[in-house]
C-alpha cells in the first residue's frame, strides 16, 4: 500500500512551507533542502496552486507562500486531492465492471471501510500540528526560525 | 493509495475456495471465474500455500483448497503477509535516509498511525465475513452450493 511520489511530495512542500512562514520559499529551495528533483516539484507546487493551498508571487525577489493558515489545512484533505482516485483496488473506479463477483462483493465494502478509517485518522491532523516543534525541523531543512538568515561569523584567515 | 495486484488477487483467491468448500479447485477454474490470467495466479497460489492458507492436492483430480477454516483467516493478517512493505512512503523503509527531515518527522509518524487505522478496520473481518451470503457469490463464479453439479438439463434435438 503506497501513497503517490506526488502526494509524498505535495506533503512535503507544505510542510517546508509553514516552517518558512512568512517568507517566500522557490522551487530550488525546496528542492535543494529535500534533495528533490526540481521538475518533479513544478507540477507539484502548480497543482497546489490550483487546488488553493499554495500562492505564488511573480517576479524578482518572488515565489510562494501558504494561501490558508497552517491550523485549516486538514491532512485528510490534501491527500484525498493528491491522491488521483484512492481505489486500493481497481473495482473501486467508477464504471469498473473486470471482476465478476462486483455486484455482491464483501470485500469491497470491507476496503472502502478501511480506506474511510485512514482518511478519518488523517483528518484529525492538519498541517500546524506537522510542524511542530518548529526548530528542529527548520534547522533539519536549513530554514532559520522567523526567516532571519544566520549570524555571520567570520573565519579566521589562515596566512601562508 | 493501492493494493498491490498480488493483494487483490490474494483474496480473491481465498474467497474462491471459501466458497468451493470442501472441493478442490484449480488454477484454470479460477482464472476462468475471475477472467484473470493463470500465470499471475501460479505466483498467487505458490505464495498462499508457503503463507500456510493454501494446500495442494497433486495428481489427476487434484488442486487446492483452504488449509483453516474460513473463520479464523483475518483479513489483516492477509494483507500484511501480502503487501510487500505497508510502506506508504520511502522513509517507512527500514534504513531509508532519503528525507532531510526524517528524525524530527511528525508526518511520518502521523501516517503510521492512519496506516494502523486502515489494518485493525481490517482486522474485525475474517474471510469468513467476506463469503456471505455465499448462494449469490457462488452463482457470480459459476460455482455451485456443496459442491454439486447442476442439474443436467437435457436440450431438445433439433432434427433437420
Amino acid at each position: 500500500m503506497r501513497l503517490t511520489v506526488y502526494t509524498d511530495y505535495s506533503l512535503r512542500v507544505l510542510m517546508f512551507l509553514a516552517l518558512k512562514g512568512d517568507g517566500l520559499a522557490t522551487i530550488a529551495e525546496i528542492a535543494k533542502a529535500y534533495g528533490i528533483s526540481k521538475n518533479h516539484l513544478m507540477k507539484v507546487t502548480h497543482q497546489l496552486g490550483l487546488a488553493g493551498y499554495v500562492e505564488k508571487v511573480r517576479g524578482k525577489g518572488g515565489g510562494m507562500r501558504l494561501s490558508r493558515m497552517a491550523e485549516v489545512i486538514v491532512l485528510g484533505e490534501v491527500v484525498r486531492r493528491t491522491e488521483p482516485d484512492m481505489a486500493l483496488v481497481p473495482c473501486f473506479a467508477l464504471g469498473d465492471t473486470s471482476c465478476a463477483i462486483l455486484s455482491s462483493c464483501a470485500l469491497r465494502v470491507t476496503l472502502f471501510r478501511a480506506r474511510d478509517a485512514f482518511l478519518s485518522a488523517l483528518d484529525g491532523t492538519t498541517l500546524a500540528d506537522l510542524v511542530r516543534p518548529r526548530a528542529p525541523l527548520q534547522s533539519l531543512l536549513s530554514l532559520r526560525p522567523g526567516g532571519r538568515a544566520p549570524p555571520r561569523i567570520a573565519r579566521p584567515v589562515r596566512r601562508a
